[in-house]
């Protein structure tokens, strides 16, 4: 469906960068770069990671192309050699990573690339826009699913997104998140996942009426006959006129189902309870209310608490561009550089603010459960060597503010290694699941976290610590470069 | 590059709606539909339309695919009858718009649809996703270029943007709404546009000291040497070892150019001023000093100012996500359509809101300068068939308060239609300019504003007026609903 070249996604900078690497012979050096995050989107008590399926397109797919070629060699300042080292251009590293649907937290590194610094550096544009786009929308569908509570959730931003991908790719997310659909054909169509729709004010002014174009469109969709309500009056026309249409589709098949109204416009907790009522009294208890007009998590809650009797939202705008919070700030930064003597050395970014100096060194996340209920009690990032045993007590403290610490019992608690070879060698050496597994996952996720965790408003911040080996090496480094 | 098939990018409805419409056998009764949005994203005084070129790519490129096919009939409620429709589905209608770059306000038809109602109805998604985005990005991108009061403005969000497409035609309508480049290379070649990008913090830590890697970097690049100087200490490492590097650039070749540093963390007033007296000091007065982070056009205003001495602004989240507000709330509604008789009537959609009644007919935008000054008067929405002569009086009126009116002399103005050809019984009859010309277009287009329309924060609103042919038919249509 979609066939393209994206090679050439990329700053022009990683470009020059490559080039310099190129003719100051050190391209080949091993480096290792850490995709992290550092604030959770909408201030959400945590982020679900996505994108990792389309990073691995792109990374499999990527050659660069004579157009590219040409296109580079036009700006003048590309030598000869190093475009010719572009045509060869090839993934030889190692990455790893959290799998989509993944609970994450801030600073963990849910993406790590191993390969020499010329190839790990070029990465970095192309998977940051793929993992934070996708992060972004399933943390925000994530807080919507959380909101509706178990009412379906139907993702229908497409005519709101910023272009075509931001559409397919924000559906797809959304349906990691939680969403129980989109509206999106081709988003459906590509990843397999349900589709849904019926029929938008302009079919019922197609019509000399209301009752008319409600019937035209009974007569093609017996079953799954939802009608938008709100064309000229939702209590005085186009809930009676729903209901005059159901009575005829039960004359035709007493058994007809998959039927309802949506909602378009107006107060939503006075009108879906109105309708409720009318719908019942008429015999119709099984009739949905669905509703979308400009709807987020928060004003789905607050709709709920009124008493709405929604049980179907559809959301737009909010929903595909993360609207109060358009953007996942995660960030690629170099973690351990090779030096002239071939060694791999940790390497740290210092910043005047705490929270932007990064953690030095090859890492992995530990997650700690706690073994009687499952949930999460902390994660820890650990250098990649360190080994932690659910047989000894373990310490964990907080990496800034170090007196703040508490000890997890032996057998009190189990361990899991989030992240996951993806790549080996250049070599793919994971298939990503379908997306509804990935949903199922997504669910189960995040049904490790505590209440406190997923209260949509400063929800609880749940502990990343850094093991006292790596908190070590920080603050050693910390002191060499002050 | 980008080869795909994106008919399929619609939302399901519009399918459920079609296959309505063809079997309730009006499938072929005309219809017209208007591409209009509500409000100025950013509260900005005006918008710049954009993705008319990718909206034409969409529609010429139409064709449902046996994969498309296939998914459709596995939903069970399409009939075969329909989806062999939809394999010799074409566009057979007439588009007009306004070209790309042009300055438009709230309420105007900035595309019109006139085609058999079961293919009008199918564009709305795709149209609306792809103008919403490209107008959303090229308005942004006007009010940071206004800020930016003629500095360099770098479109740099590849990597927070919601996907490639995102960056891709976000790029493309950013240097339409004014950037000088982007950093995206592969909009850059699919464009023709300035690409530009120097060098990374990652750079600079690759090598034993900030000193080399800078050495390392001139090497390569003597010519466009911008070097990146807060990675350790902006003013007492990174811009001192800039200094040295531009004196050995100089005694090497005494006419380089083209150089300059890049500020990306810390106070930019602060730093930059700092930074150009020790620039100028050292000798190096055409040194250029960029900045980039975080940056949106308040800031820019802001800085400019306390005095900064930044003259190129790299601004990359804020313009690619159009942080603030990142939708452009465009919407596609039923004007017009044949009834029994085979005439086209007018259609009116009511709303509580007296914002949200859409304006009846078939319609056309006239645009009133000034005959002195060449700026814009007021925009006036008026039905097909009516001409306006600037050889008469003419009189203006606020639709929603027909007592502020006013009268424009006789050759006091002169009138321009915004609305233009695209296509014609289904056959393209516009080809887009290249992007720099519509850069260029659009300049001159912002250039027709009045500074107080142009004012980033609560600008002076201009009239967008309905003829008073138009208004009556409005109001005899919503008296005649009510």
């Amino acid at each position: 469906m979609i066939t393209r070249n994206l090679t050439a996604l990329t700053d022009y900078y990683q470009l020059t960068m490559m080039q310099g690497y190129h003719s100051s012979g050190i391209a080949d050096r091993l480096a290792v770069f850490d995709l992290f995050y550092r604030r959770n989107p909408s201030e959400n008590g945590y982020a679900i990671a996505a994108g990792l399926a389309q990073a691995i397109e792109y990374i499999t797919g990527l050659e660069f192309t004579d157009r590219d070629i040409n296109f580079l060699k036009r700006q003048g300042v590309f030598s000869d050699g190093f475009l010719e080292y572009l045509r060869g251009f090839k993934f030889t590293g190692d990455i790893h990573a959290v799998p989509e649907g993944t609970v994450v937290f801030p600073h963990e590194p849910i993406l790590r690339v191993k390969a020499p610094v010329i190839q790990a550096q070029f990465l970095e544009t192309a998977l940051l826009n793929i993992i934070n786009h996708q992060s972004l929308i399933a943390t925000k569908a994530a807080r919507i699913a959380e909101a509706a509570a178990g009412d379906l959730v139907i993702e229908m931003g497409l005519r709101r997104a910023q272009g075509p991908d931001s559409s397919v790719y924000g559906a797809r997310a959304a349906i990691i998140g939680g969403c129980s659909a989109t509206s999106n054909v081709l988003a459906a169509e590509m990843f397999d996942v349900p589709v849904r729709g019926t029929q938008a004010h302009s079919w019922v002014m197609s019509f000399e009426d209301e009752l008319t174009a409600f019937r035209e469109y009974a007569k093609t969709f017996p079953d799954n006959c939802v009608l938008v309500v709100d064309t000229y009056d939702t209590l005085r026309s186009g809930v009676p006129n729903a209901i005059k249409i159901f009575g005829e589709l039960r004359e035709q098949n007493p058994g007809f189902k998959n039927y309802g109204i949506r909602l378009d416009s107006g107060d939503f907790a006075y009108l879906s309870k109105k309708a409720r009522k009318m719908l019942d009294e008429a015999g119709f208890p099984d009739a949905l209310i669905g509703g979308s007009s400009d709807l987020n998590e928060l004003l789905i809650r607050d709709l709920k608490l009124q008493g709405s009797a929604i049980k179907l939202w559809g959301v737009g705008t909010n929903l595909i561009t993360s609207g109060d919070w358009p953007a996942f700030g995660g960030v690629y930064k170099l973690a351990a550089a090779e030096d002239d003597s071939g060694m791999l050395q940790p390497k740290i970014k210092l910043s005047d603010n705490v929270e932007k100096i990064t953690n030095p060194g090859i890492k992995k996340i530990h997650r700690f459960y706690d073994a009687a209920t499952g949930k999460i009690k902390a994660d820890l990032i650990a250098l990649e060597h360190e080994k932690f045993d659910p047989a000894n007590d373990q310490l964990l403290f907080d990496p800034n503010a170090t007196w703040k610490r508490m000890t997890l019992p032996a057998f009190s608690y189990r361990v899991r290694e989030l992240l996951t070879p993806v790549f080996v060698d250049g070599h793919c050496v994971y298939t990503p699941p379908p997306v509804m597994d990935i949903q199922a996952y997504c669910a189960s996720e995040k049904a490790t976290l505590w209440d406190e965790h997923r209260r949509l408003i400063n929800p609880h911040v749940l502990p990343v610590d850094l093991s006292e080996e790596l908190w070590e090496l920080k603050e050693r480094m910390i002191q060499e470069l002050r």
